[in-house]
């Protein structure tokens, strides 16, 4: 564990490239932009993955996969979508390597393995899954259809950022087709609210929810639904999105459906998706300058029981003494691990555990077990008590849900705090400097929207649901506005 | 479900074909060899995974993620492995499009946007891996790593077949380091056994465990261990392999540790893994001429309770009836099924939860209700029985286990009986047109092997595992010969 320590208040953005590569999370990997998901960020991630899937097959949603590869052709059909993308695509032209004939041992492309038509590595999976749609869908008998799909997207980066910009990242991609309008939006609306339930109840995330601007719509949608999230330096983070279609994509795969009352009608989609960029967002929130903080509700490891011995035969006494404790806990569905190695001394194995946030450390020694007690720190406020072995079970399952509702309840007053009302251009650029949101009448106008984004580099993050309406004037145009937005730095 | 039956005896691939695409399991996709796995199918790969996740990780293994792209620099550098991939290889050579200025609404490459270095999409990973694997590995105590990956790979492939070869497939590989050869040997075979106990007890297939010749070893193995399944047509499925790497990949990608006794060493690598190519076996292992036949032990749906009834007032006195049993089996952990769908009659649905494989259909109509009974059909052998209601939930929980068992032991004579012992040529060639395994001396020569896979299309599937030694010459050559190895046509 030699590395060198940041602190979030001195470099941010170098504190959180640190706790993700220190806390073992991911890394840089030698192709340009993509990263490796080291295996205790990946156990993060499936935590994340099982509770989310788990959700959406509660709301009755099912799991396919489709390809990899989307034919050029195929991908420049629905135009607005392609064009979104089309800056941002790793395309395969050649399915075959040779021997290279001046250079023993090296391979060369075979020029006579290019294909007839170019391959896009899916950057969204839109074009390939409506085209498949088509002949899934002839009647309403067949809607609604609520598909899901993990995979992996290539989106071609120039600056990259762990976790939270990478060239190839991992996702969730909901694909689904209504009957009518009505049910789209609703579904794109359902899903936001299963975003926004798994941010605040699993990554303690609290979320606004809300509409993109037309400028910052999904290329091909009609209305884009975000869940936007607010991180320790004041920048906010887009952490999940949900779009209504409208009828595009059926208008450019041209799918049909038979109406009960036999008429012809395109049909309606939504889409709708979150990724390991969730990694960054539970990085940023929690974290401190001793590492990782994680919500117990995604820990892999809950709690950490840590021997403090001299000789193997207090290692003994004190690994038989918690025998007990550990069935207990994990009898009641918490991840408890015993770390007894001989190969580190205990000192370390507090700072690395600190440093992997693992939400619950019990420490246990030869004084404990004469007074038949452990040590007991939580990660979240690093407070340490004394508590009787009895009942220690219970005292933790109760400490977990304590911890979780605390990392919720700080973020949560971090966040109101960050969120600023102003009512002036000078107030706007003041509360800009101080971070977080700020509250403002705009417009309606993209050319305000851009030149604020010039001015500033902040963006109109969203358009609150249920905002309320207001009389108003724009902080940048003066002219009239009926409602505030939100406007941030993000990332 | 207008499609046609086609029966096993009459045309084996078609029928496998049909069952695929009916069953709602895969379909092609329209790009070129690659498919699309249904909801359907992909419930029964999840299913699949779920259980090989959890025996990875009880035998410590964690998950990570590695990137889907592969330098060729690094793609070369274990050169074996290179040359046995290099003619399945998508290549990417771009990294953005822009619009075709000769054709509006269209795309083509922009060809400012070329790769200084082109991009493999991998075939497997052991060069991305081991490029890491040398920044994480640097002592004995960092040994072993034991990892595995659940990703999608692509090996261009000319003729493909629905799950059993595609270009795209989705798969888990293993890959762990260890600090010496004996280690190594052992985590590979560990693992193969892990595969052997998977396809006995979960697909219901028995398997012969064993090593590859030479020949057919995986590029850049030292050995080859595999696990064959026999299919109902008698032709031979690899299944499941698992390698032991020797050093090669440590070399090529120099990565070294330091002993305990302060040496610098090469690490031992295996690699090991199964695909989605399982669900192909379980279709052919099987499936009969009404479709599917599913091991409740990997069925999405393992009960279906259909209602018999005219009107809604005996609908619902059935529902209510039901709606103890129900609770009562998915408390069991059994996964069930009410189809009270008004829109499909019965007739139809029988037929399509038996085209779909569902191990135990219940159906309960007015009469049952009346004598407190309901009728039990058993999908592996297409029994019917009235049984009582009462006791009903243990009665199935105990069918359930009957139909995994009868499925395995039927697949076991059946594989027994395809176990032909011959001595001659004669009877060699007389056995393969039969159909199963061959089992027959070889001369341990990689000449007579190509000659026999010239005449015959027979390729040695493996020697098996604790063969036993026994004096005889080969069945072509008429050399000496120490051992039996199992000769068959394969998939």
């Amino acid at each position: 564990m030699a590395f060198q320590k940041v602190k979030r208040e001195e470099d941010y953005s170098k504190w959180y490239n640190n706790i993700v590569t220190n806390a073992d999370l991911a890394e840089h990997s030698s192709v340009r932009g993509c990263m490796v998901i080291k295996p205790y960020g990946y156990a993060i991630w499936e935590k994340m993955q099982q509770q989310l899937d788990k959700m959406f097959k509660e709301t009755g949603h099912s799991n396919a996969y489709f390809p990899l590869f989307v034919p050029k052709s195929m991908f420049e059909a629905e135009e607005k979508n392609a064009e979104g993308f089309a800056k941002e695509c790793a395309v395969v032209t050649h399915y075959r390597l040779k021997s290279d004939p001046e250079n023993a041992g090296k391979l060369i492309i075979d020029p006579e393995a290019k294909l007839e038509e170019e391959l896009i590595v899916r950057p969204t999976s839109e074009a390939i899954i409506w085209s498949t749609y088509k002949n899934w869908i002839q009647s309403y008998r067949d809607l609604p259809l609520l598909i899901n799909q993990w995979a992996n997207v290539v989106r071609w980066e120039m600056r990259t950022r762990l976790f939270l910009r990478t060239a190839e990242f991992l996702w969730q991609e909901g694909h689904t087709a209504h009957a009518t309008r009505m049910e789209a939006i609703e579904e794109a609306e359902k899903m936001l609210d299963v975003y926004a339930e798994f941010s605040e109840e699993f990554l303690a995330i609290p979320v606004v929810k809300g509409f993109k601007t037309a400028n910052e719509r999904f290329a091909g949608a009609e209305e884009t639904y975000c869940i936007e999230g607010m991180m320790q330096d004041g920048k906010a983070l887009q952490m999940g999105t949900s779009h209504f279609l409208g009828q595009n994509f059926a208008k450019a795969f041209d799918v049909k459906f038979a109406t009960k009352e036999g008429t012809q009608e395109y049909v309606w989609a939504t889409s709708w998706g979150v990724s390991t960029r969730l990694m960054g967002a539970l990085v940023m929130a929690h974290s401190d300058d001793e590492g990782l903080v994680l919500p117990p509700n995604l820990a892999p490891i809950q709690v950490v029981i840590i021997p403090i011995y001299k000789g193997l035969e207090e290692l003994a006494l004190i690994s038989e003494k918690v025998k007990g404790l550990q069935a207990e806990l994990k009898k009641a569905g918490i991840s408890v691990k015993y770390d007894d190695r001989d190969t580190q001394r205990s000192g370390w194995k507090f700072a690395d555990y600190e440093l992997k946030g693992v939400p619950v450390r019990v420490a246990i020694g030869p004084r404990d077990l004469q007074n038949n007690t452990v040590e007991l720190a939580r990660r979240d406020t690093k407070e340490k008590s004394t508590i009787g072995f009895d009942g220690l079970t219970e005292y933790i399952i109760q400490l977990l849900k304590d911890i979780q509702h605390n990392l919720y309840t700080k973020a949560k007053t971090f966040r109101d705090e960050k969120i600023q009302t102003v009512n002036s251009w000078a107030e706007f650029e003041a509360a800009l400097e101080l971070g977080g949101f700020v509250n403002a009448h705009w417009d309606g106008t993209g050319e305000t929207e851009q030149k604020i984004k010039e001015l500033t580099k902040a963006t109109i993050r969203c358009i609150p649901i249920h905002n309320v309406e207001e009389e108003g004037v724009c902080v940048l145009s003066g002219a009239a506005s009926k409602q505030r937005v939100l406007f941030a730095r993000a990332y």
